[in-house]
């Protein structure tokens, strides 16, 4: 290193000067803040292969320029009034609606998830409060503290067998009896899906997908380049697997992506003869079906409907889920029952991220071991069943007459189709510019349908502020009908 | 659910064998095993959308085949004595060599890392004697204690602020002065390096690659579709730049992988001139340079050398790394700095997985913030210089004359080529009949060239252990070298 650092002095001017500039670099940065303590003098030398002096040269430059002040016996430190060159801009969440692509919408829909200040009827997502976040945290404290050196290695594909065995025994209530080696757990559903997508086709090929669908499939299927036929979801019914038929009789369909219970954003339950008819469809022409059974625990009645999964006798069904809906999307963990597809879609998840958090996998199983999940459950599918009524009706009375809105029998979105040719995109902009987050319906379809179709997240308990926020929503749609096109 | 469940009455002959089969099923499966507790009769009519009736039936029908009990006030459960099939029989870890593909190599190695009772010498993983572990799960214990509803929401990429904003800290050491936006998180090196190759390649696309190289990259590429051509490595110089230039100016490549510093498994250092020549050399076609940096911090001579990220003047240099080997593997939490591939990345890393465990990024930031890791690597890489050359001079003396042992200057693996024509993959299913792992050298390369080389891993303290299995492999390679071929 020495002789390397002796090299690069040859090339350039002075090498304290080099290590003089990236500090104020990172100081610029905001990467060392002010009050922050810089490596010491001795550490920063060993760690760059320089000499103690050179270091020693570099601070005293940054001292001169007024950047670092030298502490006795404390070492050098950001001064506090450093001159920082101001932090990059708050992003502006706001769109221009014409220069808008579907994925702008996108983009513009997840940097509002990271602002708090923004009223969240966008992202699917349920408040903190609804979910059973502390009591999966409780676990996942005494697990950490008990299990010292949990979490140390690789937790190979398919993943905790603890975690697989719970999932085994809940699928008794799904009407799919599995066993622990039929699942491979992965980071969240969507993992899943890709993992399903990549098994089962290569770039170029069709998939027949229901529209309008959840938009991170389409940037995923998109990204893949698969060729998409979207099929439509009848509201209440599902894929209109009629329209299917006449799809895969005239198309080299490769695969079917559908989420059979509570589809994102209709809400809507295909019938178990629905789904037993789509599985005899798709295997008469061995072709595998993903199906996306995300929202599945979430139905209103309280009963738990049975995915397709339940009618597959050859394998061909790629079942995928996880806990984001339900306890924690920040856990990241899901699963995927791949029937024919087992070994490959664990080879696919080795070589994409090899594994998934051992320690998380465990609080999970404790979770479900509990027997609190169900509990919850129960408390949770009557609470959003209230929520979504809530909304439902107070969207009607604050929205334009006209406005069409979803009745879900499940989850916990509406989806609104505006009178009037209203631009939903123009729509998510001014809303955004109001700090309310809502999702455009351009970005769930593939050629941008659905232009005057927002979707709506019930995921937070009805507030004064979610009060405000729809009634502005209803505003802006008043607005937006009088604006000349 | 309930006319949903009618009609498949009226399909099949009764719906309560139906259910009692599904149970036996799970049974069968260990999914439900002796002394399980069932869902209770009520739970399971309503989530299945059933009579009452139809379950105490399906109850009554496995009470009678004599596979689950009733106990009085508190429910049904699988009989002790319940006539289980066998489960599926444990792996069998050892390989015919003459039936197997080099994948095969791969997925004995992966099988054999979930078998406690195997000598761990096959994966590239530290004893959880040498992590920092325990402290890790401390923190992130009291993280999940106090923070009650962390992790209840995605985190969006690109990952947590504070830390990025550890990482950005830590990058002065890297000589690569970075700010906290400049990082993506992800699941682990692995999923970057994924999303690096997808960000800058198409299906068909070639790349260039030293060889040997990890096998998980290689699998990767394959399962992408991309052309593979492969850069000699110098051991102890790192990829050959000659031969690259050679390649460049021949072939259409579209990205250059490198793991500069301690490659995995030669473990050569690349120099900081030949790093700047490596990015030079790219930078004036105009091709990204993704650079895997996991054994960076992990320098026998205690220096941290820097990445050819350091060089790079055009943003074309996207660098992955982790805490995979150094912190903890089964944390998942890694990071790119992508230059003009940021956002390209953000995207993906959203479409992949949409994003990192909350908690565990949280508690990795604290630690850093901690202090800790600098005390931690300081020990760790004495610890492992010294691991290394025990475990170099106990192969030296117990393999055959004529055993070539690489002579890493950093990270903690060795590359050792047998005489004789000894074939690797031959070693590996002897070994592993013995309940030792070994990495076969042909996995480390796209067309199977390395035939008689293998990969230790010295990631166990040296032990009765370890020293038995590693006379063990010596005995086994005179068997082998002895064997006509």
């Amino acid at each position: 290193m020495i002789s390397a650092a002796l090299r690069v002095r040859d090339e350039r001017p002075s090498l304290f000067a080099q290590v003089a500039a990236d500090i104020a670099l990172l100081i610029q940065k905001g990467s060392l803040r002010p009050g922050d303590r810089l490596p010491s003098v001795r550490r920063l030398a060993r760690e760059r292969g320089i000499s103690v002096a050179t270091v020693l040269s570099a601070y005293e430059r940054l001292e001169l320029d007024g950047l670092i002040d030298a502490r006795v016996k404390s070492g050098h430190f950001v001064r506090e009034t450093a001159v920082v060159l101001p932090r990059s801009k708050p992003k502006r969440l706001a769109l221009a609606p014409r220069k808008v692509s579907v994925s702008e919408g996108v983009y513009a829909l997840i940097e509002s998830m990271r602002e708090p200040t923004v009223v969240p009827l966008g992202a699917a997502q349920l408040d903190a409060s609804l979910l059973p976040i502390k009591a999966l945290n409780r676990i996942l404290a005494s697990l950490a503290r008990e299990l010292s050196t949990a979490g140390a290695h690789y937790d190979m594909p398919p993943g905790l067998l603890v975690l697989r065995r719970q999932l085994a025994k809940r699928s008794v209530l799904w009407g799919t009896p599995l066993g622990a080696d039929d699942f491979v757990i992965t980071a969240g559903a969507m993992e899943g899906l890709q993992l399903a997508l990549r098994a089962t086709t290569r770039p170029g090929d069709t998939i027949a997908i229901a529209t309008p669908t959840y938009f991170g499939i389409l940037q995923l299927v998109e990204e893949m380049n698969l060729k998409v036929i979207e099929v439509p979801t009848l509201p209440g019914v599902g894929m209109d697997l009629d329209a299917l038929e006449i799809v895969l009789s005239q198309a080299p369909v490769r695969a079917c992506l559908a989420v059979t219970n509570f589809d994102n954003p209709l809400g809507s339950l295909m019938s178990d003869s629905n789904k037993e008819r789509l599985v005899r469809m798709l295997e008469k022409r061995d072709i595998p079906l993903i199906e996306d059974d995300l929202y599945g625990d979430l139905a209103f009645d309280g009963s738990r409907p049975r995915p397709a999964k339940a009618f597959d006798r050859k394998g061909l069904v790629i079942y995928t889920s996880s806990i984001s809906k339900t306890i924690a999307a920040g856990y990241r963990v899901g699963w995927v029952v791949a029937g024919r597809y087992h070994e490959t879609i664990k080879r696919l998840k080795f070589s994409h991220s090899i594994a998934t958090p051992t320690l998380l996998q465990m609080a999970v199983a404790e979770y479900l071991d509990s027997g609190s999940y169900d509990r919850h459950l129960r408390h949770l599918r009557e609470r959003i069943r209230r929520e979504v009524a809530r909304y439902r009706s107070e969207v009607a009375s604050a929205f334009p007459v006209g406005t069409w809105i979803s009745e879900p029998k499940g989850g916990f979105v509406l989806w609104l189709e505006l009178p009037g040719q209203i631009s939903a995109l123009a729509l998510q902009a001014r809303a955004l510019e109001a700090n309310i987050a809502i999702a455009p319906g351009p970005i769930f379809g593939a050629r941008a349908r659905f232009s005057s179709c927002i979707r709506m997240t019930c995921g937070s308990p009805w507030s004064p502020r979610i009060a405000d926020a729809v009634k502005k929503l209803g505003e802006l749609c008043y607005e937006l009908a009088r604006t000349p096109k």
